[in-house]
């Protein structure tokens, strides 16, 4: 048996090999610690829902208990947890998007926070029918946070949705009946509908883990991204560095790690504070060098270019390197682990939210109200750690690469409009790319996206499919750890180009852009659900008439569980590249790859092969071409014929 | 080795031995097949909160594993677990209760669902603060609806607390940072916080799980109480028959079962409908037999006097007498084994939810709307399956027992009045209970709640539980499937004062109780919570000063979870005669048993033995009195000094 590598990259194999050497533990040792995973939990047949259990079932051998005390199948059992890992996912994204909320609800001319993007703003406001003519635009940021934060509870009513949304699809979910209420209603519908003795029919728990994951797609996350556009930019296209390369010896090196860029964003304002580059200078260091970690790093890089130090897999690794003098947090995706590991060097981890407090770690609750100040002294606490370096331990990897980031979809548009004739087609549509897409230059799309998880080695199977698809002329667009991974393997520099396929070659010259384009944190899913949300309107289809897929190849939070669910909701097939807790239950197995293509137009595939994985999502899209051809010719048609009886 | 008996009741005996003879499984036969259950899932130790995993460690032993892969210790995937039983068991109560609002939203003066109880109304209109004079009742009711509703979702603020919170307690949970915001908002945040990567501090862990637990007992579970009390009127003293015995071979027999009122209410009317009660004479039977099963039997039982069938464990022994035509639910604590047990009989299963589907039932969505149609035609349905009954197949045991239930607070003052000299007292305060109370004539109040759990003989723990405290003089009162267990061992009999000590006896006598008051079902839990807040009130003291106690010896369901910490919470002791799954954590273990005493003045007890249980009870009960006492003198004194310095 072939020993599998832990990582692909340079730098993470020099320093998981420095690790092993300084003696402290990562994720890999704790693996190897683990040995097999549960059986029972891994397909999904173990509850814990209550106390009479927990239950553990054996319908695949059919041996033993083959029901739950409750009479639990493996249906039902496995229907309702794959539910409840779609309702964290969505309360993740969901809360994350209403901490901005209340972020731009304390916006103000001259506050912390201030509105960067205008225009956004009032795009939002038109979207929700708020009044915008000659209104402060501070009135009118209070009122859009008001109504972002109600769209997180109101009782009656469905979410409002994006514009972008086509018509088909609002009818497809509607009459599925999974069109989403309140956000948080649908998280607590979901724990509310898995307890014991509630649902217990897997079609119809999966129906309400959709109408879930939808409010997460549609509202939670929507929230996450708009919002922060407003209070920060929507993001324009900028250059960087990816990879623990990027860590400097000479600098101060703080690693902003988490979600939320209400933090992150005052960090990096702060760090070019007069005041504290003097007592860098006075510490022995050249400066600060801020360094983003997982969605934390997409947000800042996207808006700011700050570096990536690397994604989810790496953040112990960066501590590896003795030269972080703080690891500074907000929520999710941080090890808990960190709090012995930085001990074991000189790095700071400080905590920073109250949903996400940690052992161990330094506690500084940041204080949106002052939160430049909040800012300055925990920058101020990792400069004056600078000096406690233990010289002898700092090892930083060369590896870095240049990458270009920050498609927004405005920017795509923008893009575009390099390839438009002006003196035909009006600037700033999506027709460019749709007809790129219709004429077959461009075969379709791929988002690809997601975790790291040591089930794969790290970032392997991201790369090997992003570059399995751009060879086949299949343009990619990438968030979360995944669009790290790109453009830590170079996929997001221009060079990038010589892999990809000769249409998709072409394309990228004329509109000078990478095969590969960073669309921001894993909340910025939205963006791609506004870029195919769009192409569809455009071209008068629903989404799943498209040449479009998804794949998390490397998944492994609840949030890309709910990720995954609303993109196959929202028509887009979908392959994961780890098999999630379903396979003890044939019915959900069935729903999730079969017989939810009848009901929304889109499937998952469940593929841990990268190589395979790659081949069926392009054998997919050219089946997809067909009836894309197909519908746009009756399209046609029906246009001549209507011309004609019109003559 | 002793064999454990299944249950105690001779009617459950009974029929458990003829489901063995008809040859149909009872969760009896699961729980010997499922053998021993999963250690690591048993003491919290299982971690499936992301795909890396699952991940189980060994804390206890200190081999193997131990951390998951994310480096989450026993301690962080321990409080994890817990506060997302916590988060499920609010989200249970709490949809309920918004269920009744929303009903509440549809009221009117001619329509399916009328005001029952306008003082009630009016009395939660002020507890709001909404204006209530010269008002359309109907126009007020809609704006308490409405303003119930957006206890759920409101963006800012915290929920607004029940008149009766001491604001010593009040104070406690401020300082603690625990008071609730809106009651879907703390679900959505346990949800949130316990995603891989965020919360790893067991501490906040669990503080957020009471804040959570809070949103149930203070806003989700007292919307169910006090909204079904406006709908469906507030319960007053009836007199009922409980236990499978009050099936009747010759009526067609009715099960209803689950929890919202508003489907159950609709029934038991309904199933007085001279075009029903005609039809079903036709089918050769004497009348229409309702009977209640789990809390939606606590529900109409303590407003119409409808029978119980039984609680919990006796779901399926029900429809193993083949007496029954239907078992009609709506959500929680319904067996999907139901689904196949009822097919080896004649009996239907109709699900009427769309929140609990079950495969294999016959579903007829409850529309409240036309709700009294609703409920009459799947009562048809009921009535015409009589004639399938198969004869040979019919066994109903005897045993059934008298009690007196239906004590709301209200209901309870009321009977105070019995005892208050007029001439000195005002009539309808707490002041007769507070005088028996600190006189010592009653030694203290417990209450005993929760459900039934198959790691107990049947209803034998709740049953040894209460006559050990009534013995000593402490008054009980009871909720839910708890409740029943007493009801249905003759507990709520005026006769069971023999088994009172002397002084509850003589109480009892006096104010013509029985030494055990059925408060309803488990979200009536906030009527306990009523109770005991006033009596606190009352005597200038906080909640956590009263010898008083709680007890859930057999529970089994997250909503136990939550109940128990919000009683915890509210500073009362709390037994658990089932060890939740914790003890893998010395951390949690020692918050839950300990520390929170420093925060909150009560604690956790985990204690199997009923009569260990007990008496552990009646010690604290005792310790406490001595602080009663303390704090009374003192009060008294200080008074005595204001009154000398006075004059």
């Amino acid at each position: 048996m072939n020993k599998k590598k832990y990582a692909v990259d340079e730098a993470s194999q020099e320093l998981i090999k420095k690790a092993k050497d300084d003696r402290i533990e990562t994720v890999w040792d704790r693996k190897k610690i683990m040995k097999t995973p549960c059986g029972f939990g891994e397909k999904g047949l173990c509850c814990r829902i209550c106390s009479m259990g927990p239950c553990r079932i054996s319908p695949v051998t059919g041996k033993g208990a083959q029901k739950g005390l409750c009479g639990a199948t493996a249906d039902v059992i496995v229907s309702r947890n794959y539910a409840r890992m779609v309702a964290a996912g969505t309360a993740a994204h969901s809360d994350h998007g209403r901490s901005i909320a209340h972020v731009l609800h304390m916006a103000s001319k001259d506050g912390n926070y201030t509105v960067k993007d205008e225009e956004k703003l009032i795009e939002i406001a038109d979207r929700w029918g708020l009044e915008t003519e000659d209104k402060n635009i501070y009135d009118l940021t209070h009122e859009v946070a008001e109504y972002a934060l109600n769209e997180y509870g109101k009782p009656f009513g469905n979410l409002t949705l994006p514009t972008f949304v086509p018509d088909k699809r609002k009818k497809i979910w509607e009459n599925l009946g999974i069109t989403p209420r309140a956000i948080d209603r649908e998280v607590v519908t979901v724990m509310h509908s898995t307890h014991i003795g509630c649902t217990a029919d897997a079609e119809s728990m999966i129906k309400m883990a959709m109408r879930t994951s939808l409010a997460d797609g549609y509202g939670g996350s929507i929230m996450g991204t708009d919002i922060s556009d407003v209070l920060f930019g929507t993001p324009t296209v900028r250059e960087t560095e990816a990879n623990l390369g990027v860590l400097d010896e000479k600098y101060v090196n703080i690693i902003v790690h988490g979600h939320e860029p209400s933090l992150s964003e005052m960090i990096v304002l702060a760090a070019d504070d007069p005041e504290l580059l003097k007592l860098a200078k006075e510490v022995g260091a050249e400066g600060i060098n801020i360094a983003g970690m997982c969605c934390t790093a997409n947000e800042v890089m996207m808006r700011h270019g700050v570096k990536i130090a690397g994604n989810f897999l790496q953040q112990e690794l960066a501590v590896a390197t003795g030269a972080v003098e703080a690891v500074i947090v907000d929520v999710q995706c941080i090890f808990p682990a960190l709090s012995d590991l930085t001990k074991a060097y000189h790095t700071k981890l400080i905590t920073t939210s109250p949903k996400a407090k940690i052992s161990g770690a330094i506690h500084r609750e940041f204080d949106e109200r002052t939160a430049y100040e909040s800012a300055k002294s925990i920058i101020k606490e990792a400069i004056l750690n600078f000096e406690s370096r233990d010289k002898e331990k700092i090892f930083i990897p060369k590896a870095k690469a240049h990458a270009i980031v920050g498609f927004s979809y405005k920017t795509i548009l923008n893009r575009l409009d390099k390839v438009v004739n002006s003196n035909i087609d009006p600037v700033g549509t999506i027709k460019p790319l749709a007809d790129c897409i219709t004429s077959g230059v461009l075969r379709g799309a791929a988002g690809v996206v997601g975790c790291n998880n040591p089930k794969q080695t790290h970032d392997q199977s991201i790369i090997e499919i992003i570059k399995s698809l751009i060879k086949k002329d299949v343009i990619v667009v990438a968030t979360g750890c995944a669009a790290q991974a790109a453009a830590k393997a170079g996929l997001m520099s221009k060079d990038a180009r010589k892999l990809a396929g000769k249409g998709l070659a072409t394309v990228c010259d004329l509109v000078d852009i990478p095969p590969v384009l960073h669309m921001g944190s894993c909340v910025d899913n939205t963006r791609i659900l506004n870029l195919v949300g769009e192409l569809a309107k455009f071209l008068n289809l629903d989404i799943s008439d498209l040449p479009v897929v998804g794949v998390a190849p490397e998944w492994m939070s609840e949030k890309a569980v709910a990720i995954g669910t609303y993109v196959v909701s929202s028509g887009i097939d979908t392959w994961l590249g780890i098999m999630p807790p379903v396979i003890g239950s044939r019915e959900v197995m069935d729903i999730l790859t079969n017989k939810i293509e009848d009901m929304v137009g889109a499937r998952f595939y469940f593929e841990e092969d990268p190589v395979k994985a790659a081949n069926q999502m392009i054998e997919r899209i050219e089946e997809k071409r067909k009836i894309l051809y197909k519908k746009l010719k009756n399209q046609n048609l029906a246009v001549e014929e209507a011309t004609v009886a019109q003559n």
